[in-house]
């Protein structure tokens, strides 16, 4: 059995999903991050980076969303979640996987995270970032649009552990001020993801809706 | 023949020392950030993120160092250079490298490349993000000593992708105004790696040195 600790809201949604997808026997721990449960000695213990999501499995505890997600997909081969057998395939989607959670993800924490690259009392400094990010967020956003994402899916006629990854990030551009409709690809991505079981599970599980 | 982009000082390094270590034919074109060729059209048709790594391979470009050093590995099996056929192990490995590439290369980069987050004019703000850089940057490499590194690799008895990136890493220390001898397993690993005739080759390549 593993075991998702997640939070409302966070790229842990991506690994959640890809659990449905895969079939994995599984159950979620939902870690309150208003009452700043990820910094308490419980969960530091399960992920000393005070992060969601971490992954426990019975060979120990994993972390960082491409990490899970592509062990999601290689432990679970039947459900075909990635282009596992096809180095340069796999590669495409680890690239893509990454740009996600380097770039995109790093673009929107800005905006709420500020203090992790400067102290709390640089608040023009926190303003400055939070004044950027619609415009870097988009960035990405227009780059995956432009370059990245082939269709109908990610990488292109597979669904894979990318879409959940890259819907998981589009649910955050309307609090970053982006209209997901300005990525004409991306916001039909959104549509047919929101219809899909996994992703409706997965929410209602974290979020109640 | 594989194709890598890189530049001195970068995190490219780290895909050039697993091209030697894997033995893989490739040829290295160094790309010249002082004049920002990496922002011209000649470039950014190779690679529209406008950075380095970029692996041109006979399928097609691949970009971000996770993915470039997984595919790397994979498409080199008898180099030996992950655990290939172990999905769990696989995966603590690509969370080191996704960690390298998400929490502790995105805060060293609020040194020199704080306009990637907040505007150009907005001083303050970058000098604030350049206060923290020694305090970031130094917890990231805490935890990696105190939680990661296993011994006497990144994850072990075997040499792996992983130390080529965490060594790429680590040369960056004494810039962001760290001493190295702070984080001894990681002092030490940075000895090794130095003596290794693929690092030597590879910083020879790119730095003249």
């Amino acid at each position: 059995m593993l075991k998702l600790y997640t939070a409302p809201g966070t790229c842990a949604l991506a690994s959640h999903i890809a659990l449905i997808d895969a079939g994995a026997a599984h159950e979620v721990v939902r870690v309150n991050f208003k009452a700043e449960e990820q910094r308490k000695p419980d969960y530091l213990a399960i992920n000393p980076k005070a992060r969601v999501p971490a992954l426990v499995t019975p060979r120990g505890i994993l972390t960082e969303s491409p990490a899970i997600l592509a062990f999601i997909a290689q432990s679970h081969p039947e459900a075909k979640l990635a282009p596992l057998s096809d180095p340069f395939a796999f590669a495409e989607a680890q690239a893509f996987n990454s740009y996600i959670c380097s770039s995109l993800h790093v673009a929107h924490a800005h905006r709420m995270r500020g203090t992790r690259w400067v102290e709390p009392t640089d608040t023009e400094a926190l303003a400055a970032m939070q004044r950027k990010v619609p415009k870097t967020v988009a960035e990405c956003f227009a780059l995956i649009e432009q370059t990245m994402f082939k269709g109908p899916w990610v990488l292109g006629a597979d669904y894979s552990i990318c879409d959940a990854y890259l819907y998981t990030a589009a649910l955050w551009m309307e609090g970053d001020s982006i209209d997901p409709k300005g990525f004409p690809k991306v916001y039909d991505h959104m549509q047919r993801m929101a219809e899909r079981p996994s992703v409706k599970q997965a929410l209602a599980a974290t979020t109640g809706r």
